[in-house]
């Protein structure tokens, strides 16, 4: 099977412009068949106050009401999306932008039955993988961004996180697929501020002791949950690493990022 | 050859959710081949304005300063573009929303040596055959919106009936290419306030005497312009139409519309 690169990049790389510039010119140079992944970072934040529409959030999760649906399509699939192609471009990738609902390739459904209604959400119902194959056969390179819809017109808010798992798994099929998230840290960490208690390795039964133990928190639960997620699904490697280690970890060093293993 | 249908819509029809509404019912059930190309509309100048960004004409044309750049990247090549392609899946039309970023499709240069400057406006400098014959032939529908780039990372705004006119004039070799620009009014007029003054049929030395005499005025000149730049490229047809008889348009009737012919 050939071998398909799915990358994954938050805010944290995308809200500083050296950092972005320094990672696409990696990315740029994997000559495998590749997919990137994009988050939302602070942009759509500013942009949303700058308009006068004040950011929600209940635990920590965003609430996106219409207006601030408005704002993420502006930022996330108009702004980054974009901006992120047109770098590629310039880099000799032949970049293309696409939310889920650019040739139905992420089908979701707005998000139903919590205790909290998070608006404009999108929880994930298919991966179109006919579409896809057929971007990748002509070396397209798709910068996704985090946008789903739910083939009646909405576009949905969806978590990054969730849309790489889930292109990872659905291609798990038809390509060797290995699926990287990029951090500011350097992997998943046993002390949260100590960059050296990074581990290199990281079973599942191992992951649910340190999350029953309290060592792994917040936000990199559900990222781990979907990363093991794309594992189980057939993801040939998935590992946590530094944006700028993006390279080293994917050629196959144990001296950076996090290698999720199966038992 | 293959008929290829491409359509521009502008501000009128984006601006009017049920006119566009309508357009979409319209160009989903079009069986052929078919782009859609669409121009900005007053929501960029509305989001500027509400990000404290003052949206500057010259003589009739915008200035894109680094801030405007900004909002045009984020309302056209996110919002509208996004919202279109959702509108279209839930229409069955399997959209793909680009830039001429995107897959590389469209390069232009900076504007220069004008009188004026325009900031960041891009001149066509290339179209990528190969880029949409390869989205074409797997039954991808592309989304257009008027933004290219210039290959070295910068986006550029760029008017959307010439980018139209480009994509006619570049695909006429391969494909046999049909452009339709659909207004508010009915065609071409001679008596801009008298819509039964339409003219059916018109050949250019008929337009260069019309425009001489002060009959054609203003924003129809660069419409009629690109618009016959792509007659003379090799495009079947050329027609103006109003967005609500563009299927009438098609068909080839003469009960609607100015088809552009040659002498």
């Amino acid at each position: 099977m050939e071998k398909l690169i799915i990358v994954k990049i938050g805010g944290q790389v995308i809200d500083d412009a050296n950092a972005l510039g320094q990672f696409l010119d990696d990315f740029a140079q994997i000559s495998a068949r590749k997919i990137l992944v994009h988050g939302g970072g602070a942009i759509a934040s500013r942009v949303a106050r700058d308009l006068g529409i004040e950011p929600r959030l209940v635990d920590g999760r965003r609430i996106t009401d219409a207006d601030m649906l408005e704002v993420v399509v502006m930022v996330y699939g108009g702004r980054i999306n974009r901006q992120i192609v047109a770098g590629l471009q310039s880099r000799d990738c032949n970049a293309i932008g696409l939310t889920g609902a650019d040739g139905n390739l992420i089908s979701a459904q707005k998000r139903r039955g919590w205790d909290i209604d998070y608006g404009f959400v999108g929880d994930i119902t298919a991966v179109n993988r006919q579409s896809l194959a057929a971007l990748l056969e002509h070396h397209f390179t798709p910068v996704v961004a985090p946008l789903t819809h739910d083939g009646h017109g909405q576009l949905l808010n969806t978590n990054a996180d969730t849309m790489a798992s889930a292109l990872a798994s659905a291609l798990a099929a038809d390509y060797a697929t290995e699926l990287y998230y990029c951090l500011e840290q350097p992997g998943v960490l046993l002390d949260i501020t100590q960059p050296q208690s990074r581990i290199a390795a990281l079973t599942e039964s191992h992951y649910e002791r340190l999350k029953a133990d309290g060592v792994i928190t917040h936000g990199m639960l559900p990222k781990l949950d979907t990363a093991f997620a794309a594992l189980k699904s057939g993801a040939r490697r998935v590992k946590i690493c530094r944006a700028e280690e993006l390279l080293a970890a994917m050629n196959g060093s144990h001296a950076v990022g996090t290698e999720l293993m199966r038992e």
